[in-house]
Protein backbone atom coordinates (compact mmCIF):
# COMPACT_ATOMS: atom_id res chain seq x y z
CA UNK A 1 0.00 0.00 0.00
CA UNK A 2 3.07 2.50 0.92
CA UNK A 3 5.38 3.57 -1.29
CA UNK A 4 6.68 2.53 -4.74
CA UNK A 5 6.81 -1.50 -3.46
CA UNK A 6 3.96 -2.69 -6.60
CA UNK A 7 4.34 -5.96 -4.51
CA UNK A 8 1.72 -7.54 -2.19
CA UNK A 9 3.40 -7.05 1.09
CA UNK A 10 2.19 -7.80 4.63
CA UNK A 11 0.80 -5.98 7.18
CA UNK A 12 4.25 -5.86 8.93
CA UNK A 13 6.72 -4.77 5.94
CA UNK A 14 4.14 -2.66 4.67
CA UNK A 15 4.00 -0.57 8.11
CA UNK A 16 7.05 -0.02 8.32
CA UNK A 17 7.83 1.43 4.74
CA UNK A 18 7.39 4.98 4.27
CA UNK A 19 5.20 7.25 6.01
CA UNK A 20 6.00 10.69 7.19
CA UNK A 21 9.12 12.17 8.45
CA UNK A 22 8.46 13.71 12.42
CA UNK A 23 10.55 17.00 12.43
CA UNK A 24 10.58 18.37 16.08
CA UNK A 25 11.92 22.53 15.79
CA UNK A 26 13.72 23.43 18.56
CA UNK A 27 12.63 20.67 21.06
CA UNK A 28 13.36 21.67 25.04
CA UNK A 29 13.03 18.05 26.74
CA UNK A 30 15.18 15.02 26.20
CA UNK A 31 12.60 12.98 27.53
CA UNK A 32 9.92 14.34 25.12
CA UNK A 33 12.25 13.37 22.18
CA UNK A 34 12.81 9.50 23.34
CA UNK A 35 9.26 9.70 23.95
CA UNK A 36 8.58 10.87 20.45
CA UNK A 37 10.32 7.99 19.02
CA UNK A 38 8.73 5.42 20.72
CA UNK A 39 5.48 6.91 19.85
CA UNK A 40 6.80 7.25 15.76
CA UNK A 41 7.63 3.28 16.42
CA UNK A 42 4.62 2.06 18.05
CA UNK A 43 3.04 3.69 14.56
CA UNK A 44 5.90 2.18 11.97
CA UNK A 45 7.53 5.76 11.65
CA UNK A 46 11.49 5.72 11.85
CA UNK A 47 12.57 9.34 10.21
CA UNK A 48 12.98 11.71 12.91
CA UNK A 49 14.75 14.84 12.48
CA UNK A 50 15.90 17.76 15.09
CA UNK A 51 16.08 20.93 14.12
CA UNK A 52 18.47 22.95 17.03
CA UNK A 53 17.24 20.78 19.59
CA UNK A 54 17.54 22.82 23.08
CA UNK A 55 20.23 20.47 25.30
CA UNK A 56 22.03 19.97 21.79
CA UNK A 57 22.69 16.28 20.60
CA UNK A 58 22.82 13.32 21.35
CA UNK A 59 21.02 13.82 24.53
CA UNK A 60 21.21 11.31 27.48
CA UNK A 61 17.68 12.12 28.74
CA UNK A 62 16.60 11.43 25.39
CA UNK A 63 18.41 7.88 25.36
CA UNK A 64 16.83 6.93 28.99
CA UNK A 65 13.55 7.66 27.72
CA UNK A 66 13.34 5.80 24.22
CA UNK A 67 13.48 2.55 25.50
CA UNK A 68 12.85 0.27 22.91
CA UNK A 69 13.04 2.66 20.27
CA UNK A 70 16.22 3.56 20.45
CA UNK A 71 17.11 2.78 16.77
CA UNK A 72 14.71 5.35 15.63
CA UNK A 73 16.51 8.40 18.18
CA UNK A 74 20.55 7.05 16.76
CA UNK A 75 19.36 7.66 12.85
CA UNK A 76 17.76 11.39 13.93
CA UNK A 77 19.26 13.87 12.01
CA UNK A 78 20.43 17.20 13.44
CA UNK A 79 19.49 20.60 11.33
CA UNK A 80 20.25 24.02 11.88
CA UNK A 81 17.14 25.49 10.36
CA UNK A 82 13.67 24.19 9.63
CA UNK A 83 14.44 25.04 5.75
CA UNK A 84 17.07 22.85 5.70
CA UNK A 85 14.77 20.34 7.49
CA UNK A 86 12.68 20.07 4.98
CA UNK A 87 14.63 20.87 1.84
CA UNK A 88 14.47 17.67 0.05
CA UNK A 89 10.39 16.73 0.90
CA UNK A 90 7.81 17.59 -1.53
CA UNK A 91 4.80 18.06 1.49
CA UNK A 92 5.20 19.66 4.35
CA UNK A 93 2.54 19.69 7.29
CA UNK A 94 2.50 22.03 10.35
CA UNK A 95 0.89 20.73 13.25
CA UNK A 96 -0.43 24.26 15.62
CA UNK A 97 -3.67 24.46 17.91
CA UNK A 98 -3.52 28.19 17.01
CA UNK A 99 -5.47 30.15 14.30
CA UNK A 100 -3.00 32.19 12.92
CA UNK A 101 -3.53 35.25 10.72
CA UNK A 102 -2.63 33.04 7.69
CA UNK A 103 -4.36 31.91 4.71
CA UNK A 104 -3.51 28.55 4.59
CA UNK A 105 -5.51 24.76 4.82
CA UNK A 106 -6.26 23.44 7.74
CA UNK A 107 -6.72 19.54 8.06
CA UNK A 108 -8.02 17.21 11.01
CA UNK A 109 -5.23 14.56 11.74
CA UNK A 110 -7.31 11.69 10.00
CA UNK A 111 -7.60 13.72 6.96
CA UNK A 112 -4.41 14.61 6.82
CA UNK A 113 -3.14 10.88 7.26
CA UNK A 114 -5.37 10.36 4.75
CA UNK A 115 -3.27 13.17 2.22
CA UNK A 116 0.13 11.40 3.62
CA UNK A 117 -0.83 7.61 2.51
CA UNK A 118 -1.74 9.47 -1.36
CA UNK A 119 1.59 10.90 -1.65
CA UNK A 120 3.30 7.66 -0.41
CA UNK A 121 1.75 6.18 -3.28
CA UNK A 122 2.90 8.61 -5.61
CA UNK A 123 6.37 8.68 -4.02
CA UNK A 124 6.14 12.32 -2.44
CA UNK A 125 8.33 12.60 1.21
CA UNK A 126 5.86 14.11 3.52
CA UNK A 127 7.14 15.99 6.68
CA UNK A 128 4.95 16.89 9.77
CA UNK A 129 6.77 19.91 11.88
CA UNK A 130 6.22 20.05 15.41
CA UNK A 131 6.88 22.69 17.54
CA UNK A 132 8.51 23.43 20.82
CA UNK A 133 6.75 22.44 24.01
CA UNK A 134 6.14 25.61 25.13
CA UNK A 135 5.60 28.10 22.53
CA UNK A 136 4.58 25.65 18.99
CA UNK A 137 5.52 26.53 15.99
CA UNK A 138 6.77 30.09 14.98
CA UNK A 139 4.93 31.39 12.02
CA UNK A 140 8.75 31.32 9.86
CA UNK A 141 8.07 27.51 10.18
CA UNK A 142 4.47 27.10 9.50
CA UNK A 143 5.12 29.05 5.84
CA UNK A 144 6.86 26.08 4.95
CA UNK A 145 3.72 24.42 5.37
CA UNK A 146 1.18 23.19 2.45
CA UNK A 147 -1.18 22.07 5.00
CA UNK A 148 -1.68 23.10 9.13
CA UNK A 149 -2.87 19.98 11.02
CA UNK A 150 -5.03 20.49 14.01
CA UNK A 151 -6.46 18.40 16.47
CA UNK A 152 -9.95 19.52 17.64
CA UNK A 153 -10.21 19.03 21.62
CA UNK A 154 -12.02 19.82 24.45
CA UNK A 155 -11.71 24.12 23.70
CA UNK A 156 -11.17 24.38 27.75
CA UNK A 157 -8.18 22.10 28.16
CA UNK A 158 -6.10 21.64 24.22
CA UNK A 159 -2.66 21.17 25.18
CA UNK A 160 -0.93 18.38 24.17
CA UNK A 161 2.49 17.35 25.28
CA UNK A 162 4.98 17.00 22.63
CA UNK A 163 5.02 12.94 22.33
CA UNK A 164 1.18 12.91 22.34
CA UNK A 165 0.97 15.41 19.94
CA UNK A 166 3.41 12.71 17.67
CA UNK A 167 1.29 9.88 19.11
CA UNK A 168 -1.91 11.32 17.62
CA UNK A 169 -0.58 11.90 14.14
CA UNK A 170 1.25 8.73 13.94
CA UNK A 171 -1.49 7.11 15.17
CA UNK A 172 -3.75 8.16 12.34
CA UNK A 173 -1.37 7.66 9.40
CA UNK A 174 -1.15 3.85 10.79
CA UNK A 175 -4.15 3.05 10.74
CA UNK A 176 -4.93 3.89 7.25
CA UNK A 177 -2.30 1.27 6.69
CA UNK A 178 -3.80 -1.74 8.82
CA UNK A 179 -5.83 -4.55 7.48
CA UNK A 180 -7.61 -5.34 10.92
CA UNK A 181 -11.69 -5.34 10.67
CA UNK A 182 -13.40 -2.87 12.61
CA UNK A 183 -15.05 -5.79 14.70
CA UNK A 184 -14.57 -9.46 14.69
CA UNK A 185 -15.28 -12.24 17.21
CA UNK A 186 -12.15 -13.94 18.25
CA UNK A 187 -11.98 -17.22 19.18
CA UNK A 188 -10.43 -19.49 21.62
CA UNK A 189 -9.03 -22.79 21.32
CA UNK A 190 -12.92 -23.89 19.74
CA UNK A 191 -14.47 -23.08 16.64
CA UNK A 192 -17.95 -21.76 16.71
CA UNK A 193 -21.02 -24.42 16.83
CA UNK A 194 -22.44 -24.66 13.22
CA UNK A 195 -26.62 -24.24 13.01
CA UNK A 196 -27.26 -27.37 13.49
CA UNK A 197 -25.65 -28.11 16.68
CA UNK A 198 -27.42 -24.91 17.96
CA UNK A 199 -30.88 -25.75 17.14
CA UNK A 200 -30.02 -29.32 18.30
CA UNK A 201 -29.22 -27.95 22.12
CA UNK A 202 -32.25 -25.63 21.90
CA UNK A 203 -34.46 -28.36 21.61
CA UNK A 204 -32.83 -30.38 24.38
CA UNK A 205 -33.09 -27.54 25.91
CA UNK A 206 -36.71 -27.15 25.16
CA UNK A 207 -37.61 -31.00 25.57
CA UNK A 208 -36.50 -30.50 29.42
CA UNK A 209 -38.45 -27.37 29.68
CA UNK A 210 -41.54 -29.19 28.37
CA UNK A 211 -40.93 -31.85 30.69
CA UNK A 212 -40.34 -29.68 33.95
CA UNK A 213 -43.80 -27.70 32.79
CA UNK A 214 -41.97 -24.11 32.32
CA UNK A 215 -43.34 -23.96 28.45
CA UNK A 216 -46.70 -23.41 29.77
CA UNK A 217 -49.62 -22.57 28.79
CA UNK A 218 -49.32 -24.04 25.35
CA UNK A 219 -50.20 -20.79 23.43
CA UNK A 220 -47.34 -18.94 25.00
CA UNK A 221 -44.92 -21.59 24.32
CA UNK A 222 -44.01 -20.65 20.98
CA UNK A 223 -42.83 -16.88 21.81
CA UNK A 224 -41.35 -18.54 25.05
CA UNK A 225 -38.59 -20.76 22.90
CA UNK A 226 -38.24 -17.86 20.48
CA UNK A 227 -36.73 -15.56 23.56
CA UNK A 228 -34.93 -18.77 24.88
CA UNK A 229 -33.37 -19.30 21.40
CA UNK A 230 -32.34 -15.51 20.93
CA UNK A 231 -30.77 -15.27 23.88
CA UNK A 232 -28.19 -18.50 23.09
CA UNK A 233 -28.54 -17.06 19.38
CA UNK A 234 -26.54 -13.84 20.44
CA UNK A 235 -23.86 -15.24 22.29
CA UNK A 236 -22.13 -16.93 19.18
CA UNK A 237 -21.58 -20.14 21.38
CA UNK A 238 -18.75 -22.25 20.35
CA UNK A 239 -18.68 -26.37 20.10
CA UNK A 240 -17.40 -26.38 23.28
CA UNK A 241 -19.40 -23.75 24.67
CA UNK A 242 -22.39 -25.59 23.33
CA UNK A 243 -21.35 -28.88 25.21
CA UNK A 244 -20.96 -27.30 28.31
CA UNK A 245 -24.61 -26.04 27.87
CA UNK A 246 -25.59 -30.09 27.30
CA UNK A 247 -24.01 -30.52 30.54
CA UNK A 248 -26.01 -27.87 32.42
CA UNK A 249 -29.18 -29.14 31.38
CA UNK A 250 -28.68 -32.20 31.78
CA UNK A 251 -27.37 -31.91 35.44
CA UNK A 252 -29.86 -29.09 36.59
CA UNK A 253 -32.65 -31.86 35.65
CA UNK A 254 -31.31 -34.29 38.14
CA UNK A 255 -32.44 -31.71 40.95
CA UNK A 256 -30.12 -30.57 43.56
CA UNK A 257 -28.22 -34.39 45.29
CA UNK A 258 -25.70 -34.28 47.78
CA UNK A 259 -22.54 -34.43 45.98
CA UNK A 260 -20.94 -37.76 45.02
CA UNK A 261 -17.82 -39.05 43.98
CA UNK A 262 -19.48 -41.84 41.07
CA UNK A 263 -21.38 -38.55 39.54
CA UNK A 264 -20.05 -37.65 36.44
CA UNK B 1 -25.62 14.42 19.62
CA UNK B 2 -24.41 12.69 22.88
CA UNK B 3 -26.59 11.93 25.68
CA UNK B 4 -30.66 12.97 26.55
CA UNK B 5 -30.00 16.45 25.26
CA UNK B 6 -32.18 16.71 22.45
CA UNK B 7 -31.84 20.26 21.63
CA UNK B 8 -29.24 21.51 19.56
CA UNK B 9 -26.26 22.04 21.58
CA UNK B 10 -22.49 23.73 20.93
CA UNK B 11 -19.33 21.80 20.01
CA UNK B 12 -18.22 22.46 24.12
CA UNK B 13 -21.16 21.42 25.63
CA UNK B 14 -22.04 18.83 23.45
CA UNK B 15 -18.14 17.05 23.75
CA UNK B 16 -17.78 17.81 27.68
CA UNK B 17 -21.71 15.61 28.12
CA UNK B 18 -21.66 11.53 28.40
CA UNK B 19 -18.79 9.65 27.09
CA UNK B 20 -17.21 6.66 28.59
CA UNK B 21 -16.32 6.09 32.36
CA UNK B 22 -12.47 5.57 32.18
CA UNK B 23 -11.84 2.76 34.85
CA UNK B 24 -7.74 2.16 35.73
CA UNK B 25 -7.75 -1.51 37.42
CA UNK B 26 -4.46 -1.60 40.10
CA UNK B 27 -2.95 0.97 38.26
CA UNK B 28 0.88 1.63 39.76
CA UNK B 29 2.34 5.07 38.88
CA UNK B 30 0.58 7.98 40.10
CA UNK B 31 2.16 10.25 38.00
CA UNK B 32 0.55 7.60 35.48
CA UNK B 33 -2.80 8.28 36.82
CA UNK B 34 -2.05 11.88 36.60
CA UNK B 35 -1.82 12.03 32.90
CA UNK B 36 -4.50 9.90 32.52
CA UNK B 37 -7.19 12.72 33.79
CA UNK B 38 -5.51 15.19 31.33
CA UNK B 39 -5.73 12.97 28.31
CA UNK B 40 -8.86 12.11 28.90
CA UNK B 41 -10.21 16.00 29.65
CA UNK B 42 -8.34 16.78 26.80
CA UNK B 43 -11.32 14.57 24.83
CA UNK B 44 -14.26 16.02 27.03
CA UNK B 45 -14.20 12.78 29.26
CA UNK B 46 -14.71 13.70 33.24
CA UNK B 47 -15.36 10.83 35.04
CA UNK B 48 -12.71 8.42 35.88
CA UNK B 49 -12.73 5.51 38.45
CA UNK B 50 -9.99 3.35 40.45
CA UNK B 51 -9.74 0.03 41.17
CA UNK B 52 -7.45 -0.51 43.97
CA UNK B 53 -4.40 1.67 43.19
CA UNK B 54 -1.48 0.55 44.07
CA UNK B 55 0.18 3.21 46.25
CA UNK B 56 -3.47 3.85 47.76
CA UNK B 57 -5.21 6.78 47.27
CA UNK B 58 -5.21 10.34 47.12
CA UNK B 59 -2.01 10.13 45.66
CA UNK B 60 -0.07 13.09 45.76
CA UNK B 61 2.17 11.88 42.26
CA UNK B 62 -1.19 12.25 40.81
CA UNK B 63 -2.07 15.40 41.75
CA UNK B 64 1.54 16.76 40.34
CA UNK B 65 1.19 15.49 36.83
CA UNK B 66 -2.57 15.75 36.63
CA UNK B 67 -2.16 19.72 36.24
CA UNK B 68 -5.42 21.31 34.31
CA UNK B 69 -7.23 18.28 34.83
CA UNK B 70 -7.16 17.82 38.78
CA UNK B 71 -10.82 18.80 38.81
CA UNK B 72 -11.32 14.62 37.09
CA UNK B 73 -8.71 13.94 39.68
CA UNK B 74 -10.63 14.99 43.24
CA UNK B 75 -14.01 13.46 41.36
CA UNK B 76 -12.21 9.95 40.98
CA UNK B 77 -14.36 7.13 42.24
CA UNK B 78 -12.18 4.04 44.19
CA UNK B 79 -13.37 0.87 44.11
CA UNK B 80 -12.31 -2.66 45.79
CA UNK B 81 -12.91 -4.61 42.53
CA UNK B 82 -13.57 -4.19 39.19
CA UNK B 83 -16.96 -6.14 39.33
CA UNK B 84 -17.74 -3.34 41.68
CA UNK B 85 -16.22 -0.49 39.32
CA UNK B 86 -18.49 -1.82 36.61
CA UNK B 87 -21.93 -2.53 38.55
CA UNK B 88 -23.97 0.57 37.30
CA UNK B 89 -22.75 0.60 33.34
CA UNK B 90 -24.63 -1.41 30.95
CA UNK B 91 -21.61 -1.63 28.27
CA UNK B 92 -18.11 -2.36 29.32
CA UNK B 93 -15.14 -2.76 27.07
CA UNK B 94 -11.50 -3.94 27.83
CA UNK B 95 -8.52 -2.69 26.66
CA UNK B 96 -5.90 -5.31 25.70
CA UNK B 97 -2.84 -5.80 23.37
CA UNK B 98 -3.15 -9.42 23.58
CA UNK B 99 -5.22 -12.46 22.09
CA UNK B 100 -6.59 -13.83 24.80
CA UNK B 101 -7.86 -17.74 24.84
CA UNK B 102 -10.97 -16.20 25.26
CA UNK B 103 -14.40 -16.16 23.02
CA UNK B 104 -15.15 -12.47 22.97
CA UNK B 105 -15.70 -9.67 20.39
CA UNK B 106 -12.47 -7.58 19.37
CA UNK B 107 -12.76 -4.08 18.27
CA UNK B 108 -10.34 -1.50 16.56
CA UNK B 109 -10.78 1.84 19.18
CA UNK B 110 -12.55 3.49 15.85
CA UNK B 111 -15.24 1.03 15.63
CA UNK B 112 -15.71 0.89 19.31
CA UNK B 113 -15.98 4.40 19.52
CA UNK B 114 -18.79 4.59 17.08
CA UNK B 115 -20.70 1.94 19.26
CA UNK B 116 -20.20 4.14 22.07
CA UNK B 117 -21.49 6.96 21.06
CA UNK B 118 -24.62 4.76 19.61
CA UNK B 119 -24.88 3.64 23.28
CA UNK B 120 -24.80 6.94 24.45
CA UNK B 121 -28.03 7.87 22.11
CA UNK B 122 -29.67 5.38 23.94
CA UNK B 123 -28.83 6.89 27.70
CA UNK B 124 -26.78 3.62 28.34
CA UNK B 125 -23.52 4.03 30.36
CA UNK B 126 -19.86 2.86 29.09
CA UNK B 127 -17.25 2.21 30.57
CA UNK B 128 -13.46 1.54 29.59
CA UNK B 129 -11.22 -0.98 31.77
CA UNK B 130 -7.58 -0.30 31.37
CA UNK B 131 -4.91 -3.13 33.07
CA UNK B 132 -1.98 -2.33 35.29
CA UNK B 133 1.18 -0.96 33.69
CA UNK B 134 2.91 -3.90 33.17
CA UNK B 135 0.79 -7.27 33.32
CA UNK B 136 -2.10 -5.76 31.73
CA UNK B 137 -6.08 -6.73 32.35
CA UNK B 138 -6.34 -10.14 34.33
CA UNK B 139 -9.04 -12.24 32.75
CA UNK B 140 -11.50 -12.31 35.12
CA UNK B 141 -11.41 -8.54 34.62
CA UNK B 142 -11.76 -8.85 30.23
CA UNK B 143 -14.91 -11.44 30.95
CA UNK B 144 -16.74 -8.58 32.59
CA UNK B 145 -16.66 -6.91 29.48
CA UNK B 146 -18.90 -6.73 26.30
CA UNK B 147 -15.78 -6.33 24.01
CA UNK B 148 -12.24 -6.01 23.81
CA UNK B 149 -10.31 -2.90 22.44
CA UNK B 150 -7.78 -3.77 20.58
CA UNK B 151 -5.14 -0.91 19.07
CA UNK B 152 -3.70 -1.85 16.24
CA UNK B 153 0.32 -1.14 16.33
CA UNK B 154 3.49 -1.85 15.28
CA UNK B 155 3.74 -5.29 15.63
CA UNK B 156 7.93 -4.98 16.76
CA UNK B 157 7.29 -1.93 18.98
CA UNK B 158 3.22 -2.58 20.53
CA UNK B 159 3.64 -1.34 23.81
CA UNK B 160 1.57 1.83 24.44
CA UNK B 161 2.17 3.26 28.07
CA UNK B 162 -1.72 3.76 30.52
CA UNK B 163 -2.05 7.06 29.55
CA UNK B 164 -1.26 7.02 26.06
CA UNK B 165 -4.23 4.17 25.36
CA UNK B 166 -6.27 6.00 27.55
CA UNK B 167 -5.76 8.93 24.92
CA UNK B 168 -6.15 7.37 21.67
CA UNK B 169 -9.44 5.86 23.25
CA UNK B 170 -10.65 8.81 24.54
CA UNK B 171 -9.20 10.45 20.77
CA UNK B 172 -11.41 7.92 19.16
CA UNK B 173 -14.57 8.95 21.14
CA UNK B 174 -14.13 12.71 21.03
CA UNK B 175 -13.51 12.87 17.38
CA UNK B 176 -16.78 11.73 16.40
CA UNK B 177 -18.48 14.31 18.33
CA UNK B 178 -17.10 17.09 17.07
CA UNK B 179 -18.10 19.23 14.15
CA UNK B 180 -15.34 20.16 11.93
CA UNK B 181 -14.41 20.09 8.20
CA UNK B 182 -12.33 17.62 7.46
CA UNK B 183 -9.73 20.60 5.66
CA UNK B 184 -10.59 24.07 5.33
CA UNK B 185 -8.97 26.83 4.57
CA UNK B 186 -8.37 29.43 7.52
CA UNK B 187 -8.15 32.99 6.06
CA UNK B 188 -5.80 35.63 7.66
CA UNK B 189 -7.33 38.81 7.87
CA UNK B 190 -8.62 39.45 4.35
CA UNK B 191 -11.41 37.28 2.37
CA UNK B 192 -10.68 35.12 -0.17
CA UNK B 193 -10.64 37.49 -3.86
CA UNK B 194 -13.64 36.69 -5.92
CA UNK B 195 -13.06 35.47 -9.61
CA UNK B 196 -13.22 39.30 -11.90
CA UNK B 197 -10.40 40.03 -9.51
CA UNK B 198 -8.67 37.08 -10.20
CA UNK B 199 -9.15 37.57 -13.79
CA UNK B 200 -8.52 41.50 -13.90
CA UNK B 201 -4.75 40.14 -12.13
CA UNK B 202 -4.52 37.80 -14.79
CA UNK B 203 -4.95 40.10 -17.94
CA UNK B 204 -2.85 42.92 -16.29
CA UNK B 205 -0.17 40.29 -15.55
CA UNK B 206 -0.79 38.89 -19.59
CA UNK B 207 -0.73 42.64 -20.71
CA UNK B 208 2.66 43.11 -19.10
CA UNK B 209 4.12 39.54 -20.55
CA UNK B 210 2.72 40.96 -23.82
CA UNK B 211 4.39 44.06 -23.70
CA UNK B 212 7.75 42.26 -22.81
CA UNK B 213 7.38 39.60 -25.24
CA UNK B 214 7.41 36.87 -23.01
CA UNK B 215 3.70 35.24 -24.50
CA UNK B 216 5.54 34.63 -27.31
CA UNK B 217 5.16 33.04 -30.25
CA UNK B 218 1.60 33.57 -30.52
CA UNK B 219 0.70 30.03 -31.25
CA UNK B 220 2.07 28.59 -27.60
CA UNK B 221 0.42 31.63 -26.13
CA UNK B 222 -3.25 30.21 -25.33
CA UNK B 223 -1.56 27.03 -23.19
CA UNK B 224 1.25 29.68 -21.61
CA UNK B 225 -1.64 31.71 -20.65
CA UNK B 226 -3.28 28.93 -18.98
CA UNK B 227 -0.62 26.94 -17.51
CA UNK B 228 -0.10 30.16 -15.78
CA UNK B 229 -3.47 31.68 -14.74
CA UNK B 230 -3.77 27.77 -12.97
CA UNK B 231 -0.53 28.60 -10.95
CA UNK B 232 -2.27 30.93 -9.31
CA UNK B 233 -5.56 29.62 -9.32
CA UNK B 234 -4.41 26.75 -7.20
CA UNK B 235 -2.94 29.07 -4.54
CA UNK B 236 -6.57 30.30 -3.32
CA UNK B 237 -5.16 34.01 -3.23
CA UNK B 238 -7.53 36.43 -0.72
CA UNK B 239 -7.95 40.35 -1.93
CA UNK B 240 -4.97 41.97 -0.30
CA UNK B 241 -2.55 38.73 -2.00
CA UNK B 242 -4.21 40.11 -5.46
CA UNK B 243 -3.26 43.49 -4.57
CA UNK B 244 0.02 42.18 -3.49
CA UNK B 245 0.83 41.07 -6.71
CA UNK B 246 -0.62 43.78 -8.99
CA UNK B 247 2.21 45.62 -7.46
CA UNK B 248 4.65 43.22 -7.86
CA UNK B 249 3.79 43.16 -11.43
CA UNK B 250 3.76 46.79 -11.60
CA UNK B 251 7.05 47.55 -9.74
CA UNK B 252 8.51 44.43 -11.89
CA UNK B 253 7.46 46.32 -15.32
CA UNK B 254 9.63 49.35 -14.21
CA UNK B 255 13.18 47.37 -14.48
CA UNK B 256 16.02 47.13 -12.23
CA UNK B 257 16.18 50.89 -10.45
CA UNK B 258 17.96 52.78 -7.91
CA UNK B 259 15.91 52.85 -4.92
CA UNK B 260 13.95 56.06 -4.50
CA UNK B 261 12.91 57.74 -1.77
CA UNK B 262 9.95 58.64 -3.66
CA UNK B 263 9.28 54.91 -5.28
CA UNK B 264 5.53 54.31 -4.22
Amino acid sequence: MAGTDSTQTTLDENSITGGPVIILVKPQLGENIGMVTRAMLNNGLTELRLVKPRDGWPNPAAEASAAGAIEVLENAKVFETTQEAVADLHKVYATTARTRDMTKPVAVPHHAAKEMRTFDQSSQKVGVLFGPEKAGLHNDDVVLADTVISVPLNPKFSSLNLAQAVLLISYEWYQLGVNVPDQELILGSSPLAIKGELVNFYERLEAALDESGFLWPPEKRPNMVRNLRNIFQRAHLTDQEVNTLHGVVKTLRLGPRVQSKSKK
